[in-house]
């Protein structure tokens, strides 16, 4: 950590200042200019409260040098993470292949597609349940219901089951039921679920939020896991920018650069990056190549009359294209799906 | 609502789209130009699925022409809500002006707060006792215990309690305790707890999202009143853009903007906006000349030593200079302090 | 072009209006509803101006149905354009690979890095003359100096020239050595640079600005293409968000976009989108499945010591290397390097 | 500035760096911890282009400490700069308003514009002669026939010109008749552009980029400043931002930043910043309060005809009954209109 002095700091100030940081227990070397003294922080400063020394009277700025999360930090963890879910791993050579409609709304319908994207070369069911949607007056999913709807689609299938949790009063009924739990963009620093999932050891499909910073994000994986979880897999699923022609910008760059920081796994949602069904296809093609460890991809026999976003999702005919494709792209690049 | 049809879309396409649109009770207007055609919704669209209709395949793409919040709507309601909170009111002529600090820290400390801030002019008290922070290793709060000091200085100065609920599990206890609960931008669209506390009557102060559009906001407000809780304050306290040199970007034509399309009243948070001290006073100053409705500022007596954003509070020399100013420019405007 | 009436709108004001539009050539089409009139303009809207609508009295709002551009558009041209640049072509199935380093910085060093660049399958030469930097005390370029040393790497390589200009007072050189123009990110909206290329047959590399939409990109096209010069080839090069951990959010999605929306060829500058070596290769490949056209890669042979940019260059065995992966993913998607 | 070393960094490599850093005329200051080394550059580093640091193989990434303007800097020139304008000030305790239609469409209306507006308080005219258009197919003003009405209306109203200019070939034409010159959002990094304005002496009102940085709108500043002309006055006008209701969203925060951080006068063009009349009345007031020495604000006495911009700006009456408000509240801030 970086600390730049006031001009104006008087030498009161700055003894104060760093009796203060020494307490902290923290080293300091200190670098005096002609117009500018900066004070130079060793030591763990990861869980230094950079607001509580910007407040200073004698400080202009601080400026962070070690990234402040640990556990998802790969300079203390170099090796990849491989979860574990349900006998299916995230995270290896193998990409992770998550696919199913945007929500449940039948057992039929959710029993058809598990099996159709199964036979396509995915190897996780998604399915919403539980729904968060901008408008009170929209379709809010099943719920339970969903659930048990899921559960027959794997019962018929063997494909884990990846939903999404949306309130802590249903984390019992997710540990019981689901394979893998999804947090949302909209939760992602809803810190109350994160501290919640992070008790249990089900393994979290961490959403990023609509407009969180890489470091934001990594540091809501660090709440799952300073709580004792460390099963969690990243998901980029477009990020809000001034561009409004897509639903969101997906940041594909997310990839190289999650995987320079961290060891957790990452994958992308094409789905409700772009919002519409022509940009699937390419962006997955892209994420794969990119170093992905796997994709999310909404699929639903009936894009006409699905109950939520069937503006981007693909028919399982598209899905088993794109799988083609996916599969020759994948072995280009030492992976395979 | 407008929808342009495909250029390639056909006759059977159309029928069938039409069709699905007529039993949903919406009359249609049909305009056909040589390169576009465009149906025109006539009636009721606030609670059509806008995406349920972009997914047919006739449809090119789909625009909202109402809005699609109800009971936010000015249109509907063309005066202006005025909100009880404990005796005071927020929405009228004279501002709502809540100060305190970003954490409470003991009983002592928010006492004394509490004493400056009335005797300037406040007459409503802030303080957090639950936090969202960013790293799960800062400060998180005193809990239910800080809620208790919040207790007592209302015993002592008679100020309502203003303070943020992050879990669904204390609704309770805010209930009985809190004069008016805030919910904060990272739960903007915790679409539980927006439920949850609208099943209550307790009147809500609802920040803005980092990213949120104004229309989003308008819809989670929304939610809280098709719940039956009809007492929302809306907050603005800065947007997340791509300027890094402030905390947030204060979007101050909020003000006007939301007093065009809904009758709940607005009020600016200076402090988290900008995040630094020397950007409250300017901020708060021409938040009250462009109509807001109220100030939120954080007031702290020790700054260098604040629990948590220490950075971006005034001591209350500086808060009582800021109300000096910030009554005689609301005189100015007809609105008082 | 939809117009949407105010709800106080009185049939006078409706009246002068409807004249007014009626004198643009278009047919109009009413939809009466119980809180919301709408009109629906029908026939060729590109040339009317949003902002001279809206400021009418009656009007709430206007929102354009039909695109702004006319020449750049697909409806208007289904085929894919293909540029020939100096017998070279970019569009079609073979990929345009433009390889260089960011600055020219002697004769030496771009004959050596064009040698390099093209044994590895580069079809195009770039490096910088004129240089657009935000300090103006960063080097600013060779200048004309600059464009011969390009020529001597032209003459000894055979490569087509690729090349920045910042000032129509260079153009006239520029028509003389140049094979394509390179106009930057930040003159993307330099109306007078446009229109002045616009009067050549200078093949166009246009770079969309930092936080151009797809639409204002496509305008710009739009004025060189109007002036009578439709060799215009698109660069998405990263656009600016709130994301500081790359320099730039490179929007790959502008790919698919521009393919459904204009006939013109498109390619990705991964170098300055993620502005880090070690995104380019990932981006790059990304990029060539999602179905871009080519790449603009810097490459330096000595990148600790390039004039400008040396932390995105690739050197020349880490530009083969791409070049070797990209061939073997063209050839899964149908194309060629 | 801050170098941060990599983990991995070698003897040889940390060596080398550091020569090339001495050879640069830097001191430097070596903080070595267990995970994280750091070198501190003291001295003059603003002319260190930070890209060429980055490129080395040993660095982990480089931080900037002190701001790389210097002529705009207010750290080497405490005082507020104040600039005359044909015998008018900006920058001082009288705030410079700037009033007059967007476009200049005849001599009549220009002249009638110019009168209203001087009566009300202005004490600069605006009006423009050469308008950058997104589209090729709006009106693209009456240039230099234009400037003559400008003329026109100062001979009659001895009120300074304000108005943009786009291409360099203009420029004498604006030494010759025009007080001020403006150079538009689009052509703030047009570095052309800004080098041959930096070479006369007329002041310049340099508006923020859409996408500008603070500190890349103040090395614009620099731009012209560094050849030699010193009479910048900034102008914020909204920046992008996902937000749509409003044209751009008004950065109000900038007024404090900048007086911390430049000695440049700056001031406040509501009519561009949010786009709609209703908009411009409440943030004019705000800017007042909020420390802006001066205000652009779009009048005309026709909107619903207006050439250009009409949905912006005011009338003039609309403007008197601003200019009485404005000259209240800066009464109050002790300035004076």
């Amino acid at each position: 950590m970086i600390i730049v002095l006031k001009q104006e700091a008087n030498q009161v100030e700055v003894n104060r200042l760093t009796k203060k940081l020494q307490s902290l227990g923290v080293t300091i070397n200190h670098s005096a200019g002609s117009t500018t003294t900066i004070l130079g922080l060793i030591g763990d400063t990861s869980k230094i409260d950079m607001s509580k020394i910007s407040a200073n009277q004698a400080v202009e700025k601080v400026m962070r040098v070690q990234e402040p999360y640990k556990k998802a930090n790969r300079l203390f963890h170099p090796e990849n993470s491989i979860i574990s879910v349900d006998g299916e791993k995230i995270g290896g050579k193998r990409l992770g292949i998550i696919a199913g409609p945007c929500s449940v709304e039948s057992e039929e319908q959710i029993i058809g597609i598990a099996k159709r994207v199964k036979a396509a070369g995915a190897n996780f069911l998604r399915g919403g349940a539980f729904k968060p949607r901008t408008s009170p007056y929209s379709f809010q999913g099943l719920e339970l219901e969903g659930l048990n709807m899921l559960k027959a689609a794997k019962a018929e299938t063997g494909l884990p089951i990846v939903t999404e949790l949306m309130s802590t009063k249903h984390i019992d009924a997710f540990v019981d039921d689901v394979d893998m739990v999804q947090i949302g963009a909209r939760n992602m620093q809803n810190f109350d679920l994160l501290k919640e999932i992070g008790k249990t050891q089900l393994p979290v499909l961490l959403k990023r939020g609509l407009s969180a910073t890489i470091q934001e994000w990594l540091m809501s994986a660090e709440y799952i896991m300073s709580e004792g979880n460390e099963n969690v897999i990243l998901c980029e699923r477009g990020i809000r920018t001034y561009e409004t022609i897509t639903r969101n910008t997906l940041d594909l760059q997310a990839v190289p650069v999650i995987k320079k920081l961290s060891h957790l796994p990452i994958i992308i949602d094409p789905s409700h990056a772009g919002g519409y069904t022509y940009l699937v296809e390419p962006m997955a093609k892209a994420a794969v190549v990119a170093g992905a460890d796997g994709l999310m991809i909404e699929v639903h026999d009936d894009p006409e009359n699905a109950w939520s976003d069937g503006e981007q999702c693909l028919t399982p005919d598209e899905f088993d294209r794109l799988m083609d494709k996916a599969k020759r792209l994948a072995e280009v690049e030492g992976r395979e799906i």
